[in-house]
C-alpha cells in the first residue's frame, strides 16, 4: 500500500475479509489503513460474532455498511482509497466515489489478497487436508448405499449428509451426481433420474470444513462397463496422472494443463475436454491459479490445486477424475486418498 | 427499454438470467435486444444444458463471456447498452465500457428485473408453496431425532438431509441451528456445541426446490422452559402475529415492520430486535421488498415475503419466529404449516 501511495484499502470480498480479520459472517467490510490497523464494519446481526472472531476494531451499523465507512475515510482524510475491482459492484464503487471528498480518489486494485491466499500456510494445508479426508470418507459411506433404482438426487443428498455428519459445515459447492448420458454435462445438477442396470455415474463433490474447501471427482459403474467406457476411462486416468506428474514448483500452470491435454489428444479426445485442467482452492472453491491453456502463473510450494481432466461426449457420457494436490519443491503431494480405479458396483 | 432509448440490456445476475431465459447454469450473460430477441452467452461446460433450457439463441465461448458479447454489440451498432448496476462488478463494467465503440455508452440501471420478480405468478407461488411444504416436512422429520447430547451440527446435517430426501436441490441458505446463549447470534453457524438438559434451540432453515426458496424459523426447548424464556417467546409470537395481521395489499412494507416492532416495544424488547421484520423471497432467498423501518414499497398481491421478528439478549439467548406468506387483496396467506408454539421436547 505504501508503494502505491494508498492511504486505505477497502476489502469487500467475504473470503478476503475472513482471511485478513478472522470474521466469518456474510456481511462485512474491512478497512485496512496504511497508517496501521484495520476496522471491520458489520451489521447488528453479527455484533456478538464479530467481537468474538475479528482480531481488529469492530464497528456495527445498520443500513449499507459503506455509509459507516465513508465518515471514517473523511475523518482520516484518506486521499487514495483502494478497492477490489473484481469484487466490488459498480453500485458500491459509485457510492464510494461519490461519498469521498473531491480531493480523494477510489483506486481499483485486483488480486492483492488473492495472490497472498494462493500460497497456503502449514495451518491452512492442514485444514485443506482435513477437508479432503472428510470428503473422501463421506464418499465411501455414501457409495456403499448406491444401487439400481436410487436417483442422482438420493446419492447427492446422502453424500452431503455424510459430509455434515463427519463435521463439515456443508458442501463446498453443489454436489454433482450424474448418470448415463447426463454425465456429459460437466456441471450437471442432480435430478430424479434413477440409476439403471449398467450405468455410468459421475460424482463431483467437495466439503467445506472450518472454512476450507476440498474437491474430488470419481466415476462409478453399476454393472459391467463396456469397452468404450473402459477406454475413455483409461484415457482420462492417463491424462490425470500425466497432469499430476507435471506439477512441480517452478513450472507454469499451463505446463500442467498441456501435459493432461496432450494425452487426450493422443487418444483423439482433445476436443471432448472442454474445460481447464484444474484450479486453486482454499477459502473458496475456485481460487487462482487456474491451470488452463495459457495460464502462466508459476507454481509455488504451498499452492493447493485440483487436477481434473475430463472428456464429454454428447449422447454417450462423460468421464472426469479429480484430486486435490499440494505443490511441493520436487513435485506434489496428492491429498485425496480415494482410489482412482473405475469403481464397479 | 424503448422509453429509456436503450438498444440492449446486458443481464449478469444468475437469478435474473434464469428468470428471463430459463437457463439455470452458474455462468451466463443474457443480452436482451430492444429490437427483439435475446442471446444467452455461456461456456462450453454448459453447451448441452443451455440448449435444453434456454428459450432463446445460445452462444458458447471460452474465456470471459463479455469477450463474446462485445462483438455482437459492435456488430449491432448498439449505442446505449444498459447493465445491472448492483450486480455487475466494477471490473466487468470497465471491460464493457472499454470494449464499446466511442459513440456508445454503458448505462447503469437497477431493479428492473427484480421489480418484475417481486410479484410472483401463480406458477411461481405454487413452486414456493411446494418449497415451504418440503421445508416443513424436513423439519418434522429431523426434529423427532433431537435429544440431549446431539450437536447443532448434527441437527443441521439432519435437516438438510431430510430436505434433500424430500426432493429439494438443497438448503436455500446455510441452515442455522443454535443452542443456549448462541441463539442470541441472529446468524449463528452450527457448531459442535451439544444440546444440554433444559436448552433453548433455534432453527432457521429454508429449502431450494426447482429454483425457489422457502424460509422458516422455529424454537425448540429440550426440558422445561423457565419463565424468562416463556415470556420472551410470548412477546415474539405476539409481534409475529401482529406483523402477519398487518400484511395486506396496498399497505407499505414499513407498516408491517412497525406493527411487529410496536409489540416488542410494549414488552420493553424493542432494542433487542436488531433486524428488519422480513424480506421477499423467490429465486433468491433475499429479494425485495425489505420489510424494514423505512421501507415504503407498497405491498401487492402475489408478493412472497417472510415475517420474522426476533429478540436477542447477549448472554441469555434469542428467540425468532418466521413464516413465509403471500400477500393477497385482503391480507395474506401463511404458507408455512408448522405450528408456532414453543416446541417442548
Amino acid at each position: 500500500m505504501a508503494a502505491e501511495k494508498l492511504d486505505a484499502f477497502l476489502v469487500s470480498s467475504a473470503a478476503n475479509v475472513r482471511y485478513l480479520s478472522g470474521f466469518t459472517g456474510s456481511n462485512g467490510l474491512l478497512l485496512v489503513l496504511s497508517a496501521g490497523g484495520a476496522i471491520l464494519f458489520t451489521d447488528p446481526r453479527y455484533r456478538i460474532q464479530a467481537s468474538l472472531e475479528a482480531d481488529c476494531r469492530v464497528r456495527v451499523g445498520t443500513g449499507p455498511l459503506l455509509g459507516h465507512v465513508l465518515p471514517v475515510l473523511r475523518k482520516k482524510k484518506s486521499r487514495r482509497v483502494a478497492f477490489e475491482r473484481s469484487r466490488m459492484t459498480f453500485e458500491m464503487y459509485q457510492s464510494l466515489k461519490e461519498g469521498l471528498p473531491l480531493k480523494s480518489s477510489a483506486e481499483p486494485v485486483a488480486g492483492w489478497i488473492e495472490l497472498q491466499r494462493m500460497i497456503k500456510s502449514d495451518a491452512e494445508i492442514a485444514l485443506i487436508r482435513h477437508s479432503v479426508l472428510v470428503n473422501s470418507r463421506a464418499f465411501e459411506r455414501a457409495v456403499s448405499g448406491v444401487r439400481v433404482g436410487k436417483s442422482e438426487k438420493d446419492l447427492a443428498a446422502e453424500l452431503d449428509y455424510q459430509m455434515r455428519r463427519l463435521g463439515a459445515e456443508g458442501a463446498a459447492f453443489e454436489t454433482i451426481v450424474a448418470t448415463g448420458a447426463r454425465t456429459a454435462l460437466p456441471h450437471a445438477q442432480p435430478t430424479a433420474a434413477v440409476f439403471g442396470a449398467n450405468s455410468l455415474i459421475l460424482v463431483d463433490m467437495g466439503a467445506m470444513c472450518e472454512g476450507y474447501a476440498s474437491d474430488m471427482t470419481r466415476m462409478l459403474f453399476l454393472g459391467r462397463p463396456g469397452s468404450r467406457v473402459k477406454r475413455a476411462y483409461a484415457a482420462v486416468l492417463e491424462a490425470q496422472l500425466a497432469g499430476i506428474a507435471a506439477v512441480k514448483a517452478g513450472v507454469e500452470a499451463q505446463v500442467v494443463d498441456r501435459a493432461a491435454r496432450r494425452v487426450l489428444r493422443r487418444h483423439g479426445l482433445e476436443r471432448a475436454f472442454v474445460h481447464s485442467t484444474g484450479h486453486g482452492l482454499g477459502l473458496e472453491i475456485h481460487e487462482p491459479p487456474r491451470l488452463g491453456k495459457r495460464d502462466r502463473t508459476m507454481l509455488v510450494p504451498g499452492m493447493a490445486i485440483t487436477i481434473e481432466p475430463g472428456v464429454y461426449l454428447e449422447g454417450f457420457g462423460g468421464i472426469r477424475i479429480e484430486d486435490t494436490v499440494v505443490v511441493t519443491h520436487n513435485g506434489c503431494e496428492v491429498l485425496t486418498p480415494t482410489p482412482k480405479t473405475l469403481r464397479i458396483l
